[in-house]
């Protein structure tokens, strides 16, 4: 989990490091919403006090951010990876970047649910939100590059195809679990159904 | 909207009947959830007395079943017209239940997007999420059979098939509002994508 290196002096607890203390609250958020999680909650759901959970970061709203930013990054690292492929096509690059977020998402589960549910009711929200537009912006970029090339059909929307892409990407959060079948089989099936579809070819 | 012959009978006051106060009360549950709205705060979005809104309905688990229900018998009402389809194979049902199904999103956004946060909190949820469930079940159910008759790739699982089908329908309640293009257009975008997939075809 990549984190800023002041959050990083702060972990070192053996057991309850920033790392637990941080996945035991996004299971919380989750679970009752982030309003009636307290940092009481959080310090019980890890069997520590509550100062050892201060001892890691500074409120509530900094778990929040911290949670955001992990699925955030993870995303963000997927674009990075995919404009830095060499001699891509811009389907290549979307087509490997549909398939990263798909294990992202897999990966980082919880994060992800909680992100998806932000709504901008504070500061933190309202970054993250912003971040997620960029993202959205730079998806929609791909499909029109792609257009462009000629290898994505030119009779839909760029913004639109880019919201139904990750429209199903996301779902994911709403049924996957890691017993039901293997990540990488996941995003291979999404990735088909995006850019060849359902139904059967005839070549 | 279908309801109940005993909802309909408390219909009747001109400017709040029964539809008004639903709608009024599923923006509620929208904006600020379920638990955190009151009969009173329903009552003054209408600008009507509380005993005028109990005049159409029993309470706020009444209000919410039957908004949730408003859903969901779109979506099976939906399943319905498809399964009448004469002499129509099992992919062309499944097309048509996605096309109808964007159009029954669109028309009735603020209820399926209620129904989407449903996790069962009480029995009104629950018996929502098994109509949920059995509509899944079904739509899989159209998947296999559409690959029993050779019309849809045998390399997907139907159940993942039926869930990102459904996924990338559902995501219209995060980003779809009515301004935004014709709900017809947006229909045949979501077929096409489902599919034959975004990638340009070379006949």
């Amino acid at each position: 989990m990549a984190l800023p290196p002041h959050d990083r002096q702060r972990r070192g607890r053996p057991g309850h490091d920033l790392d637990a203390v941080l996945a035991a609250a996004v299971a919380l958020f989750n679970e009752r919403g982030y309003d009636a999680t307290s940092m009481d909650d959080v310090a019980r759901g890890l069997g520590i006090t509550k100062s050892s959970v201060y001892h890691h970061v500074r409120g509530k709203q900094d778990l929040l951010r911290m949670a955001i930013d992990h699925a955030l990054d993870g995303l963000d690292d997927a674009m990075t990876q995919v404009r830095g492929l060499p001699d891509a096509t811009a389907l290549e690059r979307l087509e490997t970047l549909i398939r990263l977020s798909v294990l992202v998402l897999t990966s980082r589960l919880p994060y992800v649910t909680l992100l998806l549910r932000v709504r901008g009711n504070s500061d933190v929200e309202l970054a993250a939100l912003a971040r997620r537009r960029a993202f959205d912006h730079d998806v929609t970029a791909l499909v029109k590059a792609a257009q462009a090339e000629g290898s994505v059909r030119p009779d839909v929307d760029p913004a639109t195809a880019a919201r139904l892409l990750f429209g199903m990407v996301n779902s994911l959060v709403e049924w996957y679990s890691p017993g039901r079948g293997n990540a990488g089989t996941l995003a291979c099936t999404v990735t088909a159904l995006a850019f060849d579809g359902l139904r059967t070819r005839h070549l």
